[in-house]
């Protein structure tokens, strides 16, 4: 490795660098601090006493500082260097420890602080090995879905567009223009107060409850599809995977048996065919 | 083929029209215009300054005449123009431009004419494959769910019936004829606000609980079977497919092994038989 | 048959009887007088102006009369005669039929007249074999739901007499006693207005929200794995079948192959011993 | 046995107390005192007339008393008394029984003793067998779930500390601290009017309803992929277990068929070597 060109005592700092990061206590400390910055995070919205008021700010310091220290000890024992930010998760625990670096002055930037001390609570997905592999499986799963939700977009943005066009004097805070439309009819689809939504056009438009049914339905039957085709693709492939590998087993033994037989055939044939020959 | 009896010259007119509708620009710049369209569809609902007003109307009609081009030249370029009408996306497209072609006089046809703009959106399904083929894999669901829609409807009509011959006296407006009853039912079967509606009920009927209840248990219960029986009949049918072309696929393997064997065996047996005889 | 010690004249006419009960004209002309007799259940709901006012109950008996006559020409046919009754679909359409019959004189009756005829609307999942075995796969899936149902209403009770114990003070018309607790609760697990309800009761029990998540994670996850239990039910039964008869074939087909070989190989050990004793 | 050192007088006695314990009767009339016990409970939220309120607390105090009679039974029954309290189900049983006759004095303790009473009900699940399996079937079904439910949870506090941060000073009700706000987003993760919270939020941050979509999709993404999950992981188990049985028993089969001409190949082998070196 390139470690054997470093001269031997700082192969040993790396070394020693290396048991830290790799050790349980390590990794546990870590996840414990990540789990305390999440609740110092939520104990900011409640009324503090004084006490607690001066003692956060100085928590919410050392958090930062811990996981700035953290980030340089990974990188540090990072086999390959160069390719450390080209690691999602490498990437995204970087961002989020300088971001909480950048110091703050005006009221604007101190909510954008705020908001990033807590996206760090995010940085427990990236640390239990568990929930990353959870996570890399649901961002598996969005391709899959991607055309059925271009296809419920441009549904939404039809009826939206036919919404607003009869409906917009009727109510100009849920169908006055297309995007409102959307979100009234984003609200429909969720069953919230939608009749409400319905009465209210059916008083000017006595047949627009075929809008909504319509809507309604479309939106029912092209979730339902999706559900079963994402329950189909999935299992299809774990269903290949699996049965593959159980013929395969059972191909080797039927053939390893038959193969056997054929030796035996084999000398038999030789020996036929020498004896007449003979 | 046909184009074989057609003068040179025309021939060659007729192959560059082909080569200019297979062609990845133009096909990108039909998305294009579609996506224009829709864009200029939903501007329309916002309250839009002078120039946007003026400028709208003249993207309309060079929409649709590029609409009608790329439609020509479609039936053009088709190589049997008698069943060009004869697929259903080409007829789905010639009528939603030739709608917006008819011209516009009096205010009921202005709206006709503007919700015919609003489904040119829907020419994005017809011209992505993807979403085509995702729109024929919807269709192909549906008679599949035809028997079950009838029966749900059977129990909507008989709940509906129901309803307004016990609650018509209680709200005109919720349960005053069969259809309106069946709108509410719908209402209950949603969960949207259905407790109103029973409570209502219940102050006079103190017993009408069962009739929502049972009505939801019901509704519940046939969808929840609708839905299993969907996955299976889709998965069997995908199962199916699989677990025979891996079976054959085996069942041909193993043969070619055993009939290998056949034939030295043949080849044994001939000789012991002509060994014997001889 | 029985028909054989029938009079020749007799057996003409039950075979008439028969030709016309299973002639298409009889059972589509059947299931047209149950859709007008739907039409005729739900036209009442209406104001009717005065002449249909007037032509409807004539055409209320002209059904039922024709309904009578269909079910007498079925039990006629009907070869095993005592078991007509047994059939369940027969004996549901006689108890409506029958029941339409039963003269009304009081008001109360007059209602429950009006019930049956409603239910006639039933009699078209009887006459459309299609709903029918839709109607006899429902039935089957109940039992399987039965334990999982009797679980449900225990936790609902339990639910129901603690909410009733503890909320009764806070608001009598939601927890007076237990089957009123119980329709509330089935109100919070529709998710209808359950909010309402729940920040009532945290003015008084501020930890009252743990009573109402813990029962709708209850309910949510039993009713998750009921889903999955059904789907999983139905689809292990359909693959063994299916798995059973494919697997079958396969291994007839190899044992064809092999018993082939098997036929050789006998005639060659034959030969060899008699070879060697030779 | 054990029972061998006990003296026959008491031999006979346990052998008595244990086929009265298995006997039909007395597990029937368990069932029956659970269920009276489980009215007993139901009966007291309602206002009852003077005599039963006499009669309930006889029959309390007699059910409590025949339930510490059966625990003592199945106790003495029991093959490994010291086990007796491991069974998960016989812990449950005893916490029940004993809780209920501790002594009630106070207002505080009336509530408790009559909570304990109510968890009496759930004595039916640990006694008929079917609903102790959907149970332990159940409880299985948790770990499963965990990961997903910790990630659900982590978003739920990041978007309920979010939404203080932003919303505190709009609706101190629902925004108020990060608990409250988790409650609220419950609140519109089951799309119980959340439709009003968003508006109320979107009066002062307009770009606010990103934040509600963003979460409900998140939601409904992580909820769709779990039930998914779920559904796989429980059908590959099932799968597993039986394509792994049938797979064995149609390669014992073949593996006969194949081993009965493995026995005449080699005999033949023996006697064609034996033929040549002859």
């Amino acid at each position: 490795m390139s470690t054997a060109s470093i001269p031997p005592g700082a192969a040993s700092a790396a070394e020693i660098l290396k048991r830290i990061e790799s050790s349980r206590v390590f990794q546990w400390s870590v996840i414990f601090i990540i789990i305390l910055s999440a609740i110092s995070v939520g104990a900011k919205t409640y009324d503090l006493p004084f006490f607690a008021q001066r003692v956060l700010p100085v928590l919410d310091n050392s958090i930062t500082y811990f996981f700035l220290a953290e980030i340089v000890l990974r990188f540090l024992v990072c086999e390959d260097r160069r390719r450390f930010l080209r690691d999602g998760w490498n990437l995204f625990d970087t961002i989020i420890v300088i971001g909480s670096l950048v110091p703050v002055e005006n009221a604007e930037a101190v909510l954008i602080g705020r908001l990033l001390r807590v996206f760090r609570v995010l940085r427990l997905v990236s640390v239990v090995p568990e929930l990353r592999s959870l996570i890399n499986a649901l961002l598996k799963a969005i391709p899959r879905m991607g055309y059925i939700a271009l296809l419920m977009f441009i549904i939404f943005y039809i009826y939206g567009a036919i919404g607003s066009l009869f409906f917009s004097t009727i109510d100009e805070t849920l169908w006055g223009d297309v995007s409102i439309a959307m979100l009234t009819l984003f609200r429909v689809a969720t069953f919230e107060d939608w009749t409400d939504v319905m009465y209210a056009t059916m008083e000017v438009h006595p047949l627009s409850w075929i809008f909504y049914l319509s809507f309604i339905f479309l939106m029912a039957f092209v979730f339902l599809n999706m559900m079963v085709g994402v329950i189909l693709e999935v299992m299809t492939e774990e269903h290949n995977q699996e049965t593959a590998e159980q013929a395969h087993q059972e191909r080797e033994e039927l053939a390893e048996q038959i193969s056997h037989m054929q030796k035996q055939i084999d000398e038999m044939h030789t020996i036929m065919r020498k004896t007449r020959s003979g």
